[in-house]
């Protein structure tokens, strides 16, 4: 599967149509559709996540780039120079680079290392937990290069365990398999203790969702927790508990978490535990719309109420439902709010932009019949950076409100 | 000028047209513009700042307004309640439930503590800054019930100063005066210490412009801030040096702040006097374009650049060059960010949506030839929220970069 580096005066090459945006590309945009591309028997014979140089169509070279031929992103700029060699040293100057912006970010090495295209990697996703770092190769690159890049990463890292986390729903646009694997060191037999925000959380990197927590919501749980001394806070969609975690860190004289999944729940007792928080944690498992209706029934109040949902508009056809889907969140949780108190609503939506999100969680506060104020809104971590020419597709929204008194 | 409480039964009516949008009033819009109105000699004699019930064109009863009869925004909701009384006891609940929300958001008596239509009290700015507050009475209603105000705010929030500020321009469309005044107290006869992201600010409280001190910025400062241990600071539109003062609070290694007012800059050196900070400290007096264009000829490197210029787009009309001026602040700053270090870019423009003004940026960046992440999109501080139905029209946003190496 992995190969070794290949002398660039082998490659294939690949060419623009005469109307691709060749402008574009010489600006920073870092994928090229396959529409773009003159596609002849040879470029199709390309490996699946082979490395080409690009040309425009009257033949000047524009860079690097790695193949991916089924893919309607046939190809990725990796180098704008087109002599660059895909080795280790080319691997750990990329990895250099985003440790060196995290390392001045973060106290602790628990952070987003690599986000894809922006820092350079196109599909590819570390998450590092201190010793242990999980990759997400989710382009034919980054599968084939993997073992590069894992020899790289602990150079670079000097993390002693990486893991290969298949899960990441692109993969299969790729071609490829779903099959997670131990790449060096064991696997820790224990979820990883992961401090953030003056929390402990416990990570399961093996069995949890995606890479077994959520650094992009860290600026948002330490917004919340701002808001939480001495309040009493409801964490909605908790996962591993995120907010009410942080929330607790910072004061809260009670959290309560609620989620779906019985094994995040487990886990955010854990983090309550090490922290020495049980007495002001609770859990409740069930359907968050289930669970907001019942807390309304019971006629409950919380001084800072947070709801986190997964995408409920993942895709453009599935906007105009998850949308209402956001509104009937709002519309539940406001009126859990004591007045004064505050109201966070989170979005990881691609679809549904910020303007749209807005506007959907204002309705739903309106429909409660509640006045309110925004008082934040805020995205992604800065260990989550967007590349300049995708940047619009932030995916991760998170509204704050004050419910007035 | 001013006037005692009106009892609500010699209230003038106001009435909405047929075709006027009842619908938006009832959910929450603030504003009653002039085309919406049935507009009779009666409701025409209604003195400017008066208040009056408003009505559906069906006669029902929708609220407590205040009149600008001049203005194109001709009344204001107050209240819902069409018998509120507008008297110390209702500006003292409005107050109370703004302070709650500033004393849970901050440490130290330093913060805007009214943010006019989303704290309830439309037209009206107030800042506070220890014992003393700045009152910006913006509209005509405002203005006529400035006693009343003053008192309320006295007794809600201990303050022993209140300052009027009358430089707002949008005093002029209520047809008010710009004249400052002392309405309690005596005026401060030296700069306030305005303690902020652990930084010493001087807050020139009788000549400064607006207020003063740009709030608003707090954690824009504060991002920026924790990028800048160790690093070398340039911090271009400084005023009282706002970005450079809170980076030396974090232990930047040197800060340079360049402003076209000596007096800003000298209340900037105040500061960094004040922190102790003084050998780490300088100030470049100048135009802001032409000392960026002395520092890239000089060859001058920062580790942080901040560029926060005044309103480049204040209007529609002045959009377009407003954006060829944020896209050239952009490329002038870029080359000068070290590699690997970071560019953040503010705009306080209403008419250049985040959007807009990303994409100016990015062009600006792109025509520096430096390739670049956006780690962080931040906005005003959260001491000025949104009224809801106003969201769209928030002003101020800041954008960070990171300059890849």
């Amino acid at each position: 599967m992995t190969q070794t580096p290949q002398d660039q005066s082998d490659r294939p090459v690949i060419r623009l149509k005469p109307k691709a945006n060749a402008r574009a590309i010489r600006h920073g945009s870092p994928w090229v559709f396959d529409n773009e591309l003159v596609t002849d028997r040879r470029t199709k014979k390309i490996a699946a996540g082979g490395i080409a140089t690009l040309e425009d169509a009257g033949r000047e070279v524009l860079g690097t780039v790695a193949v991916s031929p089924g893919s309607r992103i046939f190809a990725r700029i990796l180098d704008r120079d087109p002599t660059a060699q895909i080795d280790v040293d080319w691997f750990k100057t990329k990895l250099q680079a985003a440790l060196d912006h995290r390392a001045r970010l973060f106290d602790a090495p628990f952070y987003r290392l690599i986000h894809a295209e922006a820092d350079g990697l196109p599909g590819v996703i570390i998450d590092r937990f201190g010793d242990t770092a999980v990759i997400q190769p989710n382009a034919a690159w980054a599968e084939a290069h993997l073992d590069l890049l894992t020899e790289a990463l602990m150079q670079v890292t000097g993390v002693t365990t990486v893991l290969k986390n298949a899960a990441g729903r692109a993969r299969q646009l790729e071609g490829l398999d779903a099959e997670n694997a131990v790449l060096r060191g064991a696997a820790p037999d224990a979820p990883v203790h992961v401090p953030m925000n003056g929390a402990t959380y416990l990570a399961d990197l093996t069995g949890g969702q995606k890479t077994g927590l959520f650094y992009d919501q860290r600026p948002n749980h330490a917004f919340a927790a701002g808001l939480s001394k001495g309040a009493r806070v409801l964490d909605v969609f908790s996962h591993v508990g995120g907010f009410s975690l942080a929330a607790l860190a910072s004061g809260a004289s009670s959290a309560l978490a609620v989620d779906g999944s019985a094994a995040a729940l487990a886990l955010a007792e854990g983090g309550a535990d090490a922290m020495g928080a049980s007495d002001r944690f609770s859990t409740r498992k069930g359907d968050a719309f289930d669970v907001l209706t019942a807390l309304n029934e019971e006629g409950a109040q919380f001084d800072v109420v947070i709801c986190d949902p997964p995408a409920f508009a993942p895709s453009k056809r599935a906007l105009e439902p998850g949308l209402r889907a956001y509104e009937r969140v709002a519309r539940l949780a406001a009126t859990l709010v004591a007045p004064g108190g505050y109201l966070g609503l989170c979005s990881c939506s691609h679809a549904a932009t910020i303007d749209k999100f807005r506007s959907a969680s204002i309705r739903g506060i309106g429909r409660a019949e509640r006045s309110s104020q925004l008082i934040h809104t805020g995205f992604a971590g800065a260990d989550h950076p967007m590349h300049p020419q995708l940047a619009e597709s932030g995916y991760l929204k998170s509204l704050f409100f004050r419910i007035l008194p």
